[in-house]
């Protein structure tokens, strides 16, 4: 194993990768979407509970059980995309946790505060959904993830008699980097973070 | 640029990569973090909000100012690790998207909605805590990342008088390999994923 990254890798990963607005007709297979999710769930979580859930939308029926929940600018990117994921989570994910995390009785902590259960789960299901975005562009997709869709109506649409719930969206695929925005600017070292 | 990771960069990212819970003497340097910090900031967030902020606790006194948050399971190997970070978030973020997305007035979306605004500041900066704890992978370092501390109390000891608040606790340094626990399992596709 290399204990560091080459700069072509790091360029992959986070400083050439872009957010992407158009699509290449290049599909997404079975095999890579089972790939990319096989890399993220290794990713830390607390107390090992994965909440992340991820519906994979490809099919043009799927798509159109979005469509009504997209906003106006995010609606052809959407559409064309060759895959958009449902990053979500499992409200009752503590079900999980006689199995995931087996030292103690982790279920209790989150049964007994809805507030905690909530907390943990929006949060690790956010690390896990980044962890996916980092991993579908490890495997050489382009990522496009979206926060502008009403979550009542896709979660009406998908996940009605379940416990899982929407947070974000990610669209998958091969960039059309022609249709890339220009780069917007990050926060300097100086302004986002202390030494301390 | 390669258009894919080969297996040991995946493992040094994801399958190999471990939570520490102990430490060797070797230190983390400015430029690492500073290194890390310029990677994770170049991931996606919504409407390139970069609500996150860091504080990197290295020195003696800050990790005295961390001591009486930490839960008694994440005392010993936070005090030794060589870096803590208190991965945390702006609640007042939108105060930078004149800057950080010129294209409309965004900061009025969030000024509008105090619960859009913590919505948003809660998942983008755990997003960005992910690709954090990605980076330091991708540049040789461990990460253990914990929520077990008290953040009312981590919020008292470095952000009173600033719209900052912590969000979850991140150890850095180089693993000691040998005092890992067993990996636990993950969920199956099947588990967690849909294909629609």
């Amino acid at each position: 194993m290399p204990n560091i990254l080459d700069d072509d890798a790091l360029d992959l990963l986070f400083r050439e990768a872009r957010t992407h607005n158009g699509w290449t007709d290049r599909p997404v297979t079975d095999v890579e979407l089972e790939d990319i999710y096989a890399l993220a769930r290794m990713g830390p979580t607390s107390a090992n509970c994965s909440p992340a859930r991820f519906v994979f939308v490809r099919a043009q029926e799927g798509k159109e059980k979005l469509r009504p929940a997209l906003s106006s600018g995010n609606l052809d990117k959407t559409m064309t995309a060759p895959v958009t994921v449902i990053a979500a989570y499992d409200a009752a994910f503590y079900d999980k946790l006689p199995v995931l995390f087996p030292h103690g009785d982790a279920r209790s902590w989150f049964t007994s505060s809805a507030t905690l259960a909530e907390e943990t789960a929006f949060r690790n299901a956010s690390l896990q959904a980044g962890y996916l975005i980092l991993a579908a562009r490890a495997r050489g997709l382009d990522a496009g993830p979206m926060s502008g869709f009403d979550k009542t109506k896709v979660d009406e649409a998908f996940f009605t008699g379940t416990t899982w719930k929407s947070n974000f969206l990610i669209n998958l695929g091969h960039g059309d980097r022609s249709k890339l925005f220009d780069r917007l600017p990050r926060l300097s070292f100086e302004e986002a973070c202390i030494l301390a």
